[in-house]
């Protein structure tokens, strides 16, 4: 067997210390052609990367760097970057010249500047750059250029889910019901992320108007009904997807034939739902077709982990499709954990 | 103060150890006018109440009688009898001479004996008498007569939802995506409701074929597409409805003035939702309203607590009602629990 | 049946919108001889008692007052006072002149001022006060004069499962292990409360430095070794405590001649374990008494809520035994819910 | 770089279909050297693997072969044999004349067949066997010889936390407060381990006659007072180990000591407590150790995952060690997952 080790790419992450950060260290870590040059975090910056996680005393053996603060960490000249900070923050962010840049915020995923203010109750600050960015769902919209806007989780789980079916459903039936794990709201302290808000409830919230319709409807090519909900489970997201077919239409096929070939993709056996227990700590997806008995409605049902598939997964498969290293590298897909 | 005390009722329960058994059980020992005159279970039979609950040993003070097995109890001349037992072995019941029934599972809900064989399994063994149930939801369909039908968790959260609104929705528009706590499975032991299968999960179960869809249609008039899911929750249920209003609908004013006067029923003000936190343990419902920015549904939610409102609550609402009680006696309404 | 109404007992509360706070006003509106006079809030005052939780906008029927601040709270004249606010500016409070006063924060439950620098962190700033106060376990420790100090969540569960052995067991052979709720940390946001850091966790926290030690000594009369745990639960806590009885102790039958007439307490037979599931949302507490089969220990375990026995439910025990009330007004101590 | 590719070791699992066995499973797929040639269980008998897990069907890629019974795969004469079954039904089991075995159950750990009597509850059918047995902690205890007794989950956290500290603590202070997710009961159906009885409740079980209780005892070389409690959570166990330490005994430099060089356990830094979260679904160990300030009491925690270290992972270490594998072979030690 002869190994050529090649020169590896170096990586920065900005907010390593929030959840989509920490889990993209995670899966760098991993990765056998990327090494850490920088972990951006304004709060911990200064500090060693034990102050984050004590596993990574032990993982990093001394060779992780300390935390730097953002703009430090931006100013690394790593080859990938991956940006896990605020989406507004983000958004302003000038990229720099050279590099691979994923952007796992909210910050460049759409491509009209007005739906900012009307979704995310702001004005984008660099709207003219916005047609650089690419939005990479790799089965589906595989990613071009080395500018990445990385897809929401919820609309992760939805667009696996319906994309392939886009042409073949009625518009105007889809209605998408999505609950989610506490760390799809971040690391921040808010009272609806207290536990004592959480345990032992289920919360639906901005009901109708949540900000990533609008770049599933930027996918899909019309829009959705799209109401979210905030389960008392730490990790995992489902996307609960009604649809119509049109006459004529095997939504089940359509889809086996959509992820034959993708190995994060599961589609289920008939009859199977999806379970959140499988896809935690996975960068998988599981996809279930079911249906309904009583009207003429397709249900499609996937489930993802939000931090997985849906955030740091997700990432590094678009840096992966870019950076042309195998699709899977660094992913974690495979166990079969209780 | 003049206090005549009325001659209480007699009150049997059949499946009393079960968890919508034991519910009931509770509200019957906060009811001023009910008096428990046989407790039925084929698992405790012979026992004394405190091998259900040693609560039961406090409560009772001794004055609780032993459980009897479920014949005895159906066969105790009781003035008020609560089936809380399977939906088959409910339908079997040939129900007693005298006293007013009601009957938490699902054997004489449907009007349709039909509906029986496709949804639940099985041929209903006593088809001639189903019409002489009838199905109570008190602030909306009345019940009338001694033989009552309590509806089903869901149904009950649904048609709280969105029956006022029935005539002036598009049918076809109609969405029904639900989560429910584990209670609403019963005590029975089953794979999925072993707490490793349940806890850091969410599991889409008879997606399109749950047998609450049929009293759904029946009473709305129309099918709707129904999923129901299980929550990693002990109580509690949410019911997500979408719908799309006929021009120039308020739904919020319809709900509003439906519920105006219903001390169980509370509709929230604007762009609050409904928390199963809030009616876990009580016998309330709460409903939120909104309108999507992205399409023209209206998204009407209904919290309930699946053993409170949706089974027992209710249980009692309906014997209130036929027996003319006050409205609210005997229900857990009160109280603003953290 | 002849009814003379008494003059009711104005109440005010000091932080009322905090988890105490709002369980102490939960059990007053049950209380038959207790009235709302104010509820204080510094973050909700001037807003109706509805932004707290909707709930109280039926409940009070629009007779509860709005919020104010806590000062106008303390300046309301009112015959009975609940702090619930931070220990610290608890201490700091000038006690009014008259009426009586609960502290359900741990700023006066420590007749040693010292003990105050060493466990809580700062200086007591009014330690010729602190012997005014009785800490009252009413089971136990039964209130005196105006001024009661509340006891402490796992204080409670504690000292109801070993002061009444405390002169027959072997001082250094205690060893408490207590497990709670998120609610007992408080509403307030900190990192140790984000769900994320409490859902499948389970957290040691202030090993062998917590608060609560030194009046469970005071009690006792001697230290005992004391760890407690964050447990992903909402409501209630559970303390095991490990002890060496002296020869010829018989722990369960000193323990049931304790609570014999105690209407909160029951000492389950033998064999049976107190769970958190049969506790939450009451004022009750279970206490289970077992042998270590390996060693000569005896191990006690009490479970309570720790909102409930544990905090508002004392506190109203507490002033009902002051005011001559009956002793179980306004508690949470009924029904059987599963 | 010179790879010789060693025969690979085929292994047998019996009891494949449970939770242990599902565990062990995951780390033979992840082993370098290890390859599945039988996987046991009575009840998938016959079935292809994905009946138990549609990841599966994924992993395998059609190379795994059907579930057997449990006495064939016993006959499978494969290199390496992990018993995941009933305890009383391994002890019944004649080993086979070749190969490893590593039994996972506890009917091989104790040397005193008369302890099974009295803390399993049944007479061990081949006493005269049980000296072949080696009880493997890697560690402390390294495995000999070919059968090995794999330790419980509680034993596994308990001795990690004080068997190095066995001479130098006072034998009669050890007290042991333990805390276990539900999937260390195991995946059969029992109304403790229905959700509605774990959900929101903490439970204290078999409370001082626990079976880990008597091979912690024999490791120690005297008994300790030992407490277990089920929490509601998936995975992951806390053993709270409360021991005087013998005059000049420094807890944590012994500790540290021994796990200097051990990649499955890490002593934390001082004042942090391990937490379930870190160790969940991997095969490492935590261990903090903390000074009370109210006795002379120290204490020591250890977090494993139930599963991992606590079962299926270091069953893994065992059969490395005793086949001269690569000590970290096929065990999940890495990452950093929120």
């Amino acid at each position: 067997m002869l190994c050529i080790i090649d020169t590896m790419y170096s990586v920065a992450i900005l907010g390593a210390a929030g959840y989509s950060g920490q889990e993209t260290l995670d899966r760098v870590l991993g990765h056998p052609e990327l090494e850490v040059a920088a972990l951006g975090s304004d709060t911990l910056a200064g500090q060693p990367v034990s102050a984050l996680d004590p596993r990574l005393a032990q993982i990093g053996a001394g060779t992780l760097p300390r935390f730097v603060t953002n703009d430090e960490a931006l100013a690394s000249d790593a080859n990938l970057l991956f940006l896990c900070i605020d989406h507004e923050r983000s958004a302003q962010l000038e990229p720099p010249a050279d590099g691979v840049i994923v952007d796992l915020s909210g910050g460049h995923r759409l491509l009209d500047e007005h739906a900012y203010e009307q979704w995310y109750g702001w004005i984008h600050p660099l709207p003219a750059g916005l047609a650089d960015w690419s939005y990479g769902v790799p089965e589906l919209l595989p990613p071009s250029g080395r500018l990445i806007a990385n897809p929401g989780c919820y609309a992760t789980a939805v667009l696996l889910a319906i994309l392939p079916l886009a042409g073949s459903i009625e518009p105007a039936s889809v209605v998408v019901d999505a609950k989610s794990g506490i760390s799809g709201a971040g690391r921040s302290l808010r009272p609806t992320s207290h536990a004592g808000a959480v345990l032992e409830n289920l919360v639906p919230y901005r009901v109708g108007q949540h900000q990533h319709q609008p770049e599933i409807e930027q996918a899909l090519g019309f829009p959705v009904c799209f109401v979210p909900h905030l389960l008392p489970v730490r990790r995992g997201l489902i996307a609960t997807c009604y649809v119509t077919p049109a006459e004529g239409t095997d939504a089940r096929a359509v889809l086996e034939a959509t992820y034959e070939q993708a190995p994060a993709v599961t589609v289920l056996s008939e009859g199977m739902a999806p379970e959140l227990g499988r896809v935690q700590g996975t960068d998988a997806a599981e996809i279930g077709v079911f249906a309904d008995r009583a009207t003429d409605r397709a249900i499609v049902i996937c489930a993802i982990d939000n931090l997985g598939k849906g955030a740091a997964g997700q990432a590094i498969q678009n840096a992966n499709a870019v950076l042309e290293l195998p699709a899977t590298a660094g992913l974690r897909l495979s166990g079969v954990l209780v």
